[in-house]
């Protein structure tokens, strides 16, 4: 029963990359805790660089650096 | 004091379910905790079927069979 | 492909009423969605009334009153 | 290691209203529990008022009133 | 409607220090939005060092450094 | 910046296991999204079978057949 939600900032992810992710995670619940594709489920959310903050500022404000 | 977040995906939900969703789940938490609804709250995320995996696919691709 | 995420205070939370509140909004994205409950996962997070605030103040203080 | 999730109504919220929270809050961790600002993420969800309900009613329902 | 998560460490978090984060991020939705308190929700989450990992490592690890 | 967070039943998962995780989902991002691995964080949330629910019912239930 994984739920597995990965957050990531929404700088041009593409339909690729995405099945990637929910391929690779969905893989390792399979590896390290023999868990059921078929209940795993991947859920991809893409934050604007404004509304995500590290060390007090906005990624909008880091990627300028 | 509950919170409730429903995920599901983004395919064309209305407005009149997600205030069914939303009175649903909080006549729910009254019925059975016996909770004061000013303090129930539901917050719903519609999810592109892009960004949703279940068995190791995107529901994109789980759709087109 | 419903995901819901039920949080409550820790208050002595019956198995009974955990099992009325998967069923209740199982159904409920049956009803109002049509979605498959194979598909459909509930997790109830039961959190310490210390670790929960509202009007700025924990529920342990509030349950004081 | 704090993560801080906001979830708000998307109701107009500015940039510098998203870097105040962004910096109050992460100050707040540094201040309370001697927290390094550069293992603070903050993540705000905006969350339209027809997806968020209190009271068993939209929002969008209530903000009528 | 602010619901706001603060996921930290569980490492001796007291009790007077959880009602300081929930007050200072009440406060911060009140200043910064002017937001109504008594629909402001805090959760609390502490996880434990065995379950945080960063650059790829538990804390626990990189505590012992 | 991505923050992962995976939720798994609390059914005797191994410190090694949880380590195979977090090294595991931080590979992926690295991989997939050429992520910063300092700036990438997991949390694992183990919940009990009682407060998992799939098809309506428990996973304590669905357990014992």
């Amino acid at each position: 029963m994984p739920y597995i939600n990965i957050k990531i900032t929404d700088e041009n992810v593409t339909l690729e990359q995405k099945q990637r992710m929910i391929q690779g995670t969905t893989q390792l619940m399979v590896d390290v805790l023999n868990k059921d594709p078929a209940l795993t489920h991947v859920v991809i959310d893409e934050v604007s660089t404004d509304n995500w903050g590290v060390s007090g500022e906005t990624v909008t404000e880091l990627r300028k650096r």
